[in-house]
């Protein structure tokens, strides 16, 4: 449920013109889905609107942009809208000196740093897409299946398509009332989760084939290293579903992927996944230990080190957390 | 949309006494999930009444039959319901000879051969857990969170979770009422999805590894055979995702998986994705030149016969079909 509060930031904003919507950078299903949403809303109010990323659209996802790779700025905004963004780091280089001055933010991710000077934040709901059409429908905003495609993108992409623990009876409500619009929703999903090149699919068993597993299988670590993206032919745009492929090793309560990119950076992403009767492991608590962020059952972080190093300093602060909560929680 | 006839023939059967619901053979997420609910169902309206089911409850299925592998029949019924089973054959041979005796039959395939005195049949709807979802409704029967628990799973199993193409606004709207329960839906859909262990993991990547691709790369055949299965470990309850693995290759309209069991007989599992603007690729109607049968997108068939003379036959009569939709249409 939206507060009184963020539906009338949400009004106020409606009542600007000259506005800029920024995606965030590495932009993906949600940050691309809603921001487009909003942009065919405001669009179709009359407004004078533009979209930003400091990113490239990645192939996969240019269904959803239509086409588009990349944005330039068009005209200098009066108002600047940031959708799906938690903190200042994420708005990239190209577009990065947007940070300070945005005037609002919508987001859900329960890291937002309020560097925006209004917040529209939920925290508690799946996407920004889900978030959009609350406010949509708070605002009495009429979409089209156009706009009802780019917000079901949206929605499906943050919850893994339903499944993941953020999928609450509003978000089914919510893809509900946009399936209506009869768009193919089952070949959005396809193309959003089922669709793996061969040599995608490659580099997953050989990675799968190497994994290190702790606390009696509990935790699993992966490992991608740029010497075999490049040998397999990945591109390095199609490495998205790597950072929760370790969800689908069965037992796993924490998923751990390490992947070299180009440059040498080392990324890092975490998963956990709720085993009743454990309470539940906040991997954002983790990434943050290392300047990352995220929610608490999906957070990402980087370093600059050798592979074996990042391996070694992730799984010694995983485990530490770990025998915090569980091996010895009276402490 | 339910009919008239349909909510007057549930309510017929919630008047009678004495009941056995049987499951399909090979149980699948959807036959136990909606034989669970509707078994509570009439128990809590303190009917006699057994479920069975020709085949044991697969391991990792067990969680929605409550640990229950083996069913005996308790007591000779006075009424015999099936749910989720189009035709005779797959009572399978325990209690094969139920087929003949039924009274209603619950179901969704469009395939169904009304062998039932009554058949309450929505083909245009996802899943037997849907329709009955539908029909508890629609007679006012009040569920608790361990029915709405079991319709929820029969719901996803069926629907791919909310992926497939037979996922409607109401089958949103069902999954968003029955979540109102509270239970984990995310821990239910790790069960049904992510869960596949190392063994499994290892098989599916030697698998897509030997992949073969006709039309240009539109039709995907993988072939298991049963020696892969046996030094790798991996238990032949474990293989339901193997039916539908190749979806995951990108590009693929028409998926084919062989898969030879431990006794010689090979299943074929055919699985088509619309690809627009293509016609839709009907495999049911692939199946039934074998004597299976299915959906348009989903069916299965079995053949007693070498390994490379099923792939053969197979292929032959996909391509055939293939040719008559896209190649030469006018035909």
């Amino acid at each position: 449920m939206l507060t009184d509060n963020q539906i009338s930031d949400f009004s106020e904003l409606l009542g600007k013109d000259n506005i800029c919507i920024v995606m965030h950078k590495s932009p993906d299903g949600d940050t691309i889905g809603s921001s487009f949403a909003l942009f065919y809303a405001l669009k179709h109010m009359e407004k004078n609107v533009e979209l930003v990323c400091s990113d490239e659209i990645p192939e996969h996802f240019r269904f959803i942009s239509d086409g588009q790779k990349d944005f330039d700025m068009l005209f200098e905004p009066d108002t600047v809208v940031s959708v799906d963004i938690a903190s200042e780091t994420l708005f990239g280089n190209k577009y990065g000196y947007l940070a300070s001055r945005v005037d609002y933010a919508i987001d859900h991710h329960f890291s937002n740093t309020f560097y925006a000077k209004k917040t529209i934040l939920s925290s508690s709901i799946s996407s920004a897409g889900e978030l959009i059409f609350e406010l949509f429908s708070a605002a009495n905003i009429e979409i089209d299946s156009y706009i009802a495609e780019k917000l079901y993108i949206a929605i499906s992409f943050d919850s893994g398509c339903f499944r993941f623990s953020n999928t609450s009876p509003d978000t089914h409500r919510a893809a509900a009332e946009l399936l209506k619009f009869g768009f193919d929703a089952s070949s959005i999903n396809v193309k959003l989760f089922d669709s793996t090149s061969l040599a995608q699919l490659k580099l997953e068993s050989e990675v799968l084939n190497s994994v290190k597993q702790f606390k009696n299988n509990q935790i699993s670590m992966v490992t991608v290293r740029y010497s075999q993206i490049e040998r397999l032919g990945v591109n390095e745009n199609e490495l998205g579903g790597l950072t929760s492929i370790t969800r689908r090793i069965a037992g796993t309560v924490v998923g751990i992927t390490v992947r070299e990119k180009s440059d040498g950076e080392i990324k890092i992403s975490l998963r956990s996944q709720q085993e009743s009767p454990l309470p539940d492991f906040d991997v954002s608590k983790v990434a943050g230990k290392f300047g990352g962020g995220g929610h608490i059952r999906a957070a990402g972080l980087s370093m600059r080190c050798s592979v074996e190093e990042a391996e070694r300093k992730i799984i010694e602060a995983v485990l530490e957390e770990w025998e915090r909560l569980y091996d010895n929680p009276g402490e």
